[in-house]
């Protein structure tokens, strides 16, 4: 309890809401205060429980908490490091955002080596987002990353590791830069590969289509009812990795399309048994690990 | 009961066992006799009442059944053509493979343009087969498409849409040529797009990814633990679309990592909204049509 004592969280939406819910229901702080940019957001926030009470400013949240959680979308981020620069810069906090590179530079060129940072990335998202998508345990045996620099500061690294142990799930460390990497191909190239599919059927769409797709497509195509502008912001601040990946893959895709183009059944059965393999040691992988 | 009289089922994976268990259940036949290549299989059918009985020859199946669901992977269906050829070429029968127009054609050039058949596709898969997977309800709410030619026999048509319905599925028509272009992108595009993620990240791969992975890379990828024996048959046996499709899309893909690299995120934003309103309409459109 004392050991965070009040925690701030900017951004009361999926993360962000799902965090205060957890937090109270942890009992991990003295109080949990929001701040959102709708005063509905916060007013809703408070009556489902998910923060004690909000501030009408982001000033007053960070000025007035011991532990702060920025859960906005990547691309407001960096006015919020403005705000803690301008109001409170020894402030111990952490983000949760989907790339991690671009906002520990953020960090360091506003606040600076000694900012008491460390990026986080919570792999718990959905496809959905919003406070009325808010879960209780959506964090429970879930990973999260914490992406230390060589300026990291030991105590707010073990304070946040901490933090997310105590929201129930596994912390793993990573440097921002490999994060952006992995991330780029686990996550990002996915959403932008499954858009480009949805859009491409956008465009030949015909009545036609209608009945034809079956609970393969959709599972597959679920992330592509993902928030667009959200996602797009995660492209464009990962686009270093991200075109790397697509462009890995469009040189594999080309590569096996000549194959089926010359009926190469044995090697696209033997290749293609390797993505299977590949596909079961993840879920496997998964299921075991945690 | 007296309607379809004894039906045989060669092959008894997913669809075909599903197909028999769901005939006894509903008391559609007098009786359901199996065929599989392995003897194991078939006293494992009759164990678990999935059929009534099984022959050892697929001949003996054919020659005392009134109707017939070859259940089989593409590649055998052939095959068993020519066993009806040689031993009930009257009978009346249906497939249940996801391509329609190379087994329309075979169908027609081993049996003449008389031939008791019209194809058929139950769009009630899973990454799952064998007769492990087998599952009560399958067709429950699903689409079947049957294929009809200029030659189909009208009163193959109706008894094959009848069986489908007696199973709770709807039945839609539509002709084989198109049948393979729409399922070319609602489901064998998907399939090889996946299959070729899943290989980038077999090549790329390094111990630091294991944790990586989120539950949208799992849904997106579910399909990809599928049999790819089975799959490769399907993407060779519908070339001819699936090449149009993967080039289609490549055209896609290469616009949208143009727009990524020249930052273009109000574009992006604007054309995955799309993709995002696409995936929705899919959706409710299932939901609300059956």
């Amino acid at each position: 309890m004392e050991e965070f004592g009040r925690i701030g969280i900017i951004g009361i939406g999926l993360i962000g809401g799902s965090i205060g819910v957890e937090i109270k229901k942890r009992k991990i702080a003295e109080e949990v205060i929001g701040y959102s940019r709708k005063i509905e957001t916060m007013e809703k926030a408070v009556e489902k429980g998910i923060i004690d009470r909000y501030y009408n400013t982001p000033e007053n949240v960070i000025k007035n908490v011991d532990f702060l959680i920025i859960a906005t979308p990547v691309n407001v981020v960096e006015k919020y490091i403005k705000t803690i620069k301008e109001t409170n810069p020894e402030i111990f906090f952490t983000d949760v955002v989907s790339v991690k590179e671009i906002i520990c530079k953020k960090v360091e060129n506003i606040l600076g080596r000694n900012a008491n940072f460390i990026g986080s990335h919570p792999i718990a998202g959905s496809e959905k987002s919003g406070i009325e998508s808010v879960k209780e345990g959506l964090f429970e045996n879930k990973v999260v990353i914490v992406t230390p620099t060589e300026n990291t500061n030991k105590k707010v690294k073990e304070k946040v590791k901490i933090f997310w142990e105590k929201l129930g799930s596994k912390v793993i460390e990573m440097s921002p830069e490999k994060h952006d990497e992995v991330l780029g191909f686990t996550s990002h190239l996915p959403h932008f590969l499954i858009y480009v599919l949805l859009y491409l059927g956008f465009k030949n769409n015909k009545k036609i289509f209608k009945n034809c797709f079956g609970s393969g497509f959709l599972d597959t195509t679920r992330i592509g009812k993902s928030n667009c502008e959200m996602w797009v912001d995660i492209f464009i601040s990962n686009k270093k990795n991200l075109l790397k990946w697509i462009e890995k893959y469009e040189k594999e895709l080309k590569n096996f399309k000549d194959y089926l183009r010359k009926e190469k059944t044995e090697t696209l059965i033997k290749l293609f048994e390797n993505s299977r393999l590949y596909r079961e040691k993840i879920e496997y992988g998964k299921k075991r690990n945690i």
